[in-house]
Protein backbone atom coordinates (compact mmCIF):
# COMPACT_ATOMS: atom_id res chain seq x y z
CA UNK A 1 0.00 0.00 0.00
CA UNK A 2 1.27 3.46 -0.84
CA UNK A 3 0.66 6.89 0.24
CA UNK A 4 -2.06 8.33 -1.85
CA UNK A 5 -2.75 12.02 -2.57
CA UNK A 6 -6.72 11.69 -1.51
CA UNK A 7 -5.65 9.67 1.65
CA UNK A 8 -3.32 12.46 2.56
CA UNK A 9 -5.80 15.03 1.81
CA UNK A 10 -9.39 14.25 2.30
CA UNK A 11 -9.93 12.40 5.31
CA UNK A 12 -7.34 14.45 7.35
CA UNK A 13 -8.99 17.40 6.42
CA UNK A 14 -12.12 15.11 7.67
CA UNK A 15 -11.05 14.70 10.64
CA UNK A 16 -9.99 18.20 11.75
CA UNK A 17 -13.09 19.01 10.87
CA UNK A 18 -15.30 16.49 12.77
CA UNK A 19 -12.82 17.14 15.61
CA UNK A 20 -13.74 21.30 15.52
CA UNK A 21 -17.25 20.24 15.16
CA UNK A 22 -16.84 17.93 18.49
CA UNK A 23 -14.85 21.03 20.40
CA UNK A 24 -17.85 23.39 19.18
CA UNK A 25 -19.82 21.38 20.65
CA UNK A 26 -17.92 20.86 24.22
CA UNK A 27 -17.56 24.76 24.06
CA UNK A 28 -21.67 24.97 23.58
CA UNK A 29 -22.36 22.93 26.78
CA UNK A 30 -20.03 24.83 28.51
CA UNK A 31 -21.15 28.08 28.19
CA UNK A 32 -24.82 26.34 29.33
CA UNK A 33 -23.45 24.92 31.72
CA UNK A 34 -21.79 28.39 33.49
CA UNK A 35 -24.76 30.42 32.25
CA UNK A 36 -22.29 32.72 29.76
CA UNK A 37 -24.00 33.81 26.63
CA UNK A 38 -22.51 31.47 23.85
CA UNK A 39 -21.74 34.97 21.59
CA UNK A 40 -19.06 35.88 24.36
CA UNK A 41 -17.50 32.80 22.70
CA UNK A 42 -18.42 32.93 19.26
CA UNK A 43 -17.02 36.66 18.81
CA UNK A 44 -14.06 36.21 21.33
CA UNK A 45 -10.33 36.56 19.71
CA UNK A 46 -7.32 36.12 20.76
CA UNK A 47 -5.99 40.13 19.63
CA UNK A 48 -7.45 42.82 18.29
CA UNK A 49 -6.68 43.00 14.51
CA UNK A 50 -7.01 38.84 14.98
CA UNK A 51 -10.10 36.83 13.44
CA UNK A 52 -12.85 35.86 16.12
CA UNK A 53 -13.64 32.30 16.60
CA UNK A 54 -16.88 32.26 13.90
CA UNK A 55 -14.51 33.87 11.05
CA UNK A 56 -11.43 31.00 11.71
CA UNK A 57 -13.90 28.25 11.95
CA UNK A 58 -15.64 30.00 8.52
CA UNK A 59 -11.75 29.69 7.43
CA UNK A 60 -10.82 26.38 8.35
CA UNK A 61 -13.64 25.21 6.45
CA UNK A 62 -12.94 26.95 3.64
CA UNK A 63 -9.81 26.26 3.22
CA UNK A 64 -10.52 22.79 3.19
CA UNK A 65 -13.16 22.98 0.91
CA UNK A 66 -11.65 25.44 -1.42
CA UNK A 67 -8.85 24.23 -1.50
CA UNK A 68 -9.20 20.62 -2.01
CA UNK A 69 -11.72 21.58 -4.90
CA UNK A 70 -8.40 23.44 -6.54
CA UNK A 71 -6.52 19.88 -6.60
CA UNK A 72 -9.80 17.60 -7.97
CA UNK A 73 -10.79 20.29 -10.48
CA UNK A 74 -14.34 20.50 -8.73
CA UNK A 75 -16.64 23.40 -8.26
CA UNK A 76 -17.37 23.60 -4.72
CA UNK A 77 -20.45 24.67 -3.05
CA UNK A 78 -21.00 28.52 -1.93
CA UNK A 79 -21.50 29.12 1.75
CA UNK A 80 -22.34 32.59 3.47
CA UNK A 81 -20.57 32.91 5.86
CA UNK A 82 -23.45 33.61 7.84
CA UNK A 83 -22.88 31.60 10.95
CA UNK A 84 -23.13 33.52 14.38
CA UNK A 85 -24.31 30.60 16.68
CA UNK A 86 -22.15 27.32 17.81
CA UNK A 87 -25.21 24.93 16.04
CA UNK A 88 -24.82 26.83 12.99
CA UNK A 89 -20.86 26.47 13.06
CA UNK A 90 -21.09 22.79 13.81
CA UNK A 91 -23.13 22.82 11.06
CA UNK A 92 -21.35 24.96 9.27
CA UNK A 93 -18.55 22.27 9.64
CA UNK A 94 -20.96 19.33 9.12
CA UNK A 95 -21.67 20.77 5.37
CA UNK A 96 -18.12 20.76 4.44
CA UNK A 97 -17.65 17.66 5.54
CA UNK A 98 -20.15 16.35 3.63
CA UNK A 99 -19.08 18.25 0.93
CA UNK A 100 -15.56 16.58 0.75
CA UNK A 101 -17.05 12.98 0.89
CA UNK A 102 -18.57 13.55 -2.76
CA UNK A 103 -14.98 13.45 -3.50
CA UNK A 104 -13.46 10.66 -5.33
CA UNK A 105 -9.72 9.20 -4.83
CA UNK A 106 -10.19 9.53 -8.63
CA UNK A 107 -10.36 13.15 -8.32
CA UNK A 108 -7.25 13.18 -6.41
CA UNK A 109 -4.68 10.31 -7.29
CA UNK A 110 -2.82 11.31 -10.08
CA UNK A 111 -3.34 14.63 -9.33
CA UNK A 112 0.20 15.37 -7.96
CA UNK A 113 1.53 17.35 -10.51
CA UNK A 114 -1.70 19.33 -11.27
CA UNK A 115 -0.97 23.14 -11.21
CA UNK A 116 -3.29 24.86 -8.58
CA UNK A 117 -3.37 28.46 -9.40
CA UNK A 118 -5.68 31.25 -7.35
CA UNK A 119 -6.26 34.44 -7.08
CA UNK A 120 -4.67 36.78 -3.75
CA UNK A 121 -6.20 40.26 -2.84
CA UNK A 122 -3.21 41.27 -5.09
CA UNK A 123 -1.46 38.45 -7.41
CA UNK A 124 -2.36 35.59 -8.83
CA UNK A 125 -0.82 32.22 -7.58
CA UNK A 126 0.19 28.72 -8.74
CA UNK A 127 1.77 25.50 -6.83
CA UNK A 128 2.14 22.46 -8.05
CA UNK A 129 -0.60 20.15 -6.03
CA UNK A 130 1.47 18.35 -3.42
CA UNK A 131 3.61 21.50 -2.25
CA UNK A 132 0.14 23.17 -2.23
CA UNK A 133 -1.30 20.47 -0.26
CA UNK A 134 1.52 20.07 2.31
CA UNK A 135 2.38 23.34 2.10
CA UNK A 136 -0.42 25.66 2.54
CA UNK A 137 -3.74 23.83 2.35
CA UNK A 138 -3.25 21.49 5.57
CA UNK A 139 -1.03 24.07 7.55
CA UNK A 140 -3.80 26.27 7.09
CA UNK A 141 -6.32 24.16 8.14
CA UNK A 142 -4.34 23.08 11.26
CA UNK A 143 -3.92 26.50 11.71
CA UNK A 144 -7.36 27.65 12.00
CA UNK A 145 -8.31 24.72 13.94
CA UNK A 146 -5.82 25.30 16.76
CA UNK A 147 -6.81 28.37 16.60
CA UNK A 148 -10.30 27.86 17.21
CA UNK A 149 -9.09 25.63 20.22
CA UNK A 150 -6.60 28.05 21.37
CA UNK A 151 -9.52 31.03 21.77
CA UNK A 152 -11.91 28.45 23.39
CA UNK A 153 -9.17 27.30 25.91
CA UNK A 154 -8.19 30.88 26.86
CA UNK A 155 -11.54 31.80 27.70
CA UNK A 156 -11.58 28.46 30.47
CA UNK A 157 -13.96 26.17 27.98
CA UNK A 158 -12.43 22.44 29.37
CA UNK A 159 -11.10 21.06 26.25
CA UNK A 160 -7.84 18.93 25.84
CA UNK A 161 -5.18 18.27 22.89
CA UNK A 162 -7.10 14.69 22.68
CA UNK A 163 -10.73 16.59 21.25
CA UNK A 164 -8.22 18.11 18.61
CA UNK A 165 -6.40 14.96 17.64
CA UNK A 166 -9.85 12.93 18.19
CA UNK A 167 -10.38 9.55 18.23
CA UNK A 168 -7.33 7.73 16.98
CA UNK A 169 -7.19 4.93 14.84
CA UNK A 170 -5.07 2.38 17.30
CA UNK A 171 -4.70 -1.08 16.55
CA UNK A 172 -6.07 -3.40 19.40
CA UNK A 173 -3.44 -5.09 21.86
CA UNK A 174 -4.22 -8.60 21.16
CA UNK B 1 5.80 10.89 -9.36
CA UNK B 2 3.55 9.45 -6.67
CA UNK B 3 3.21 10.70 -2.93
CA UNK B 4 6.03 9.17 -0.69
CA UNK B 5 5.74 8.78 3.32
CA UNK B 6 9.14 10.40 3.20
CA UNK B 7 7.99 13.44 1.19
CA UNK B 8 4.53 13.64 3.62
CA UNK B 9 6.54 13.30 6.89
CA UNK B 10 9.91 15.14 6.70
CA UNK B 11 10.12 17.94 4.43
CA UNK B 12 6.59 19.15 6.12
CA UNK B 13 7.63 18.52 9.48
CA UNK B 14 11.30 20.75 8.78
CA UNK B 15 9.18 23.55 6.96
CA UNK B 16 7.04 23.90 10.03
CA UNK B 17 10.02 24.17 12.17
CA UNK B 18 11.94 26.13 10.37
CA UNK B 19 8.76 28.63 10.14
CA UNK B 20 8.90 28.47 13.53
CA UNK B 21 12.31 29.44 14.23
CA UNK B 22 11.73 32.49 11.96
CA UNK B 23 8.54 33.09 14.13
CA UNK B 24 10.83 33.36 17.05
CA UNK B 25 13.58 35.03 15.89
CA UNK B 26 10.56 37.81 15.28
CA UNK B 27 9.28 37.80 18.63
CA UNK B 28 12.83 38.26 19.72
CA UNK B 29 13.26 41.29 17.82
CA UNK B 30 10.27 42.70 18.77
CA UNK B 31 11.04 42.12 22.27
CA UNK B 32 14.23 43.90 21.99
CA UNK B 33 12.73 46.54 20.12
CA UNK B 34 9.97 47.21 22.57
CA UNK B 35 12.18 46.83 25.98
CA UNK B 36 10.51 44.03 27.24
CA UNK B 37 12.15 41.37 28.47
CA UNK B 38 12.74 38.38 26.62
CA UNK B 39 11.32 35.99 28.94
CA UNK B 40 8.04 37.64 29.81
CA UNK B 41 7.18 36.29 25.87
CA UNK B 42 9.28 32.96 26.45
CA UNK B 43 7.07 32.05 29.74
CA UNK B 44 3.49 33.31 28.47
CA UNK B 45 0.77 31.00 27.98
CA UNK B 46 -2.52 31.27 27.01
CA UNK B 47 -4.35 29.99 30.31
CA UNK B 48 -3.30 29.22 33.72
CA UNK B 49 -2.88 25.13 32.86
CA UNK B 50 -1.70 25.14 29.06
CA UNK B 51 1.71 24.84 28.79
CA UNK B 52 4.04 28.42 28.51
CA UNK B 53 5.88 28.85 24.78
CA UNK B 54 9.38 27.14 26.01
CA UNK B 55 7.35 24.21 26.49
CA UNK B 56 5.13 24.26 23.21
CA UNK B 57 8.48 24.76 21.44
CA UNK B 58 10.34 21.96 22.85
CA UNK B 59 6.79 19.70 22.46
CA UNK B 60 7.17 20.62 18.62
CA UNK B 61 10.44 19.56 18.46
CA UNK B 62 9.76 16.57 20.00
CA UNK B 63 6.42 15.04 17.94
CA UNK B 64 8.76 16.01 14.79
CA UNK B 65 11.60 14.54 16.03
CA UNK B 66 10.11 11.27 18.03
CA UNK B 67 7.42 10.72 15.63
CA UNK B 68 9.78 10.88 12.97
CA UNK B 69 12.29 8.12 14.22
CA UNK B 70 9.42 5.73 15.37
CA UNK B 71 8.22 5.05 11.77
CA UNK B 72 11.89 5.37 10.44
CA UNK B 73 12.85 3.02 13.67
CA UNK B 74 15.45 5.35 14.12
CA UNK B 75 16.99 6.03 17.55
CA UNK B 76 16.54 10.05 17.90
CA UNK B 77 18.91 12.64 19.99
CA UNK B 78 18.02 13.31 23.28
CA UNK B 79 17.25 16.76 24.42
CA UNK B 80 17.41 18.36 27.44
CA UNK B 81 14.47 20.49 27.28
CA UNK B 82 16.27 23.04 29.33
CA UNK B 83 16.04 26.46 26.36
CA UNK B 84 15.16 29.40 28.52
CA UNK B 85 15.59 31.95 26.26
CA UNK B 86 14.54 32.96 22.16
CA UNK B 87 18.36 32.01 20.43
CA UNK B 88 17.82 28.85 23.03
CA UNK B 89 14.69 27.89 21.53
CA UNK B 90 15.98 28.74 17.64
CA UNK B 91 18.77 26.58 17.87
CA UNK B 92 16.17 23.96 19.14
CA UNK B 93 14.27 24.15 15.92
CA UNK B 94 17.71 24.13 14.19
CA UNK B 95 19.02 21.13 15.65
CA UNK B 96 15.79 19.17 15.31
CA UNK B 97 15.67 19.90 11.78
CA UNK B 98 19.19 18.88 11.24
CA UNK B 99 18.61 15.43 12.57
CA UNK B 100 15.46 15.34 10.35
CA UNK B 101 17.67 15.95 7.54
CA UNK B 102 19.52 12.79 8.12
CA UNK B 103 16.67 10.75 7.69
CA UNK B 104 16.66 9.41 3.92
CA UNK B 105 13.70 8.57 1.86
CA UNK B 106 14.37 4.68 2.01
CA UNK B 107 13.56 4.70 5.99
CA UNK B 108 10.16 6.10 5.29
CA UNK B 109 9.09 4.89 2.02
CA UNK B 110 7.19 1.52 1.91
CA UNK B 111 6.69 2.02 5.84
CA UNK B 112 3.45 2.95 5.48
CA UNK B 113 2.29 -0.24 7.19
CA UNK B 114 4.86 -0.38 9.85
CA UNK B 115 3.52 -0.22 13.38
CA UNK B 116 4.30 2.38 15.26
CA UNK B 117 3.71 1.57 19.31
CA UNK B 118 4.48 3.99 22.15
CA UNK B 119 3.60 4.46 25.57
CA UNK B 120 1.93 7.08 27.51
CA UNK B 121 1.58 7.67 31.05
CA UNK B 122 -1.17 5.15 31.59
CA UNK B 123 -1.06 2.53 28.67
CA UNK B 124 1.06 1.14 25.54
CA UNK B 125 -0.23 2.62 21.90
CA UNK B 126 0.34 1.20 19.01
CA UNK B 127 -1.26 2.61 15.22
CA UNK B 128 0.10 1.94 11.52
CA UNK B 129 2.75 4.20 10.13
CA UNK B 130 -0.19 6.13 7.87
CA UNK B 131 -2.41 7.03 10.12
CA UNK B 132 -0.25 8.09 12.77
CA UNK B 133 1.69 10.01 10.46
CA UNK B 134 -1.66 11.93 9.23
CA UNK B 135 -3.63 11.39 12.46
CA UNK B 136 -1.21 12.09 15.03
CA UNK B 137 2.53 12.88 14.12
CA UNK B 138 1.37 16.14 11.61
CA UNK B 139 -1.60 17.62 13.13
CA UNK B 140 0.64 17.65 16.51
CA UNK B 141 3.18 19.35 15.45
CA UNK B 142 0.64 21.86 13.66
CA UNK B 143 -0.98 22.34 16.93
CA UNK B 144 2.19 22.94 18.75
CA UNK B 145 3.46 25.56 16.54
CA UNK B 146 0.27 27.30 16.20
CA UNK B 147 -0.28 27.83 19.91
CA UNK B 148 3.22 29.33 20.05
CA UNK B 149 1.97 31.50 16.72
CA UNK B 150 -0.94 32.37 19.19
CA UNK B 151 0.88 33.19 22.05
CA UNK B 152 3.15 35.16 20.42
CA UNK B 153 -0.19 37.00 18.66
CA UNK B 154 -2.00 37.05 21.75
CA UNK B 155 1.44 39.36 23.42
CA UNK B 156 1.35 41.75 20.55
CA UNK B 157 3.89 40.47 18.10
CA UNK B 158 3.67 41.33 15.09
CA UNK B 159 3.62 38.23 12.87
CA UNK B 160 1.11 37.15 10.15
CA UNK B 161 0.06 33.78 8.58
CA UNK B 162 2.32 34.50 6.17
CA UNK B 163 5.30 33.99 8.76
CA UNK B 164 3.54 30.78 9.64
CA UNK B 165 3.18 28.79 5.98
CA UNK B 166 6.84 30.15 4.94
CA UNK B 167 7.89 30.51 1.79
CA UNK B 168 5.72 29.08 -0.73
CA UNK B 169 7.08 27.05 -3.37
CA UNK B 170 5.19 29.06 -6.08
CA UNK B 171 5.34 28.66 -9.96
CA UNK B 172 7.03 31.93 -11.43
CA UNK B 173 4.79 33.16 -14.12
CA UNK B 174 6.01 32.48 -17.70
Amino acid sequence: MTISMYQTAVPTAIRALDNLAAILGKAAAHAEAKKIDPAVFVNARLYPDMFALAKQVQIASDTAKVGISRIAQATPPPYEDNETTFPELIERCRKTVAYLETIKPAQLDGAEDNVVTWATRTSTRSMKAMPYLLGHLLPNVFFHVTTVYAILRHNGVEIGKQDFLGKLDLIEAA
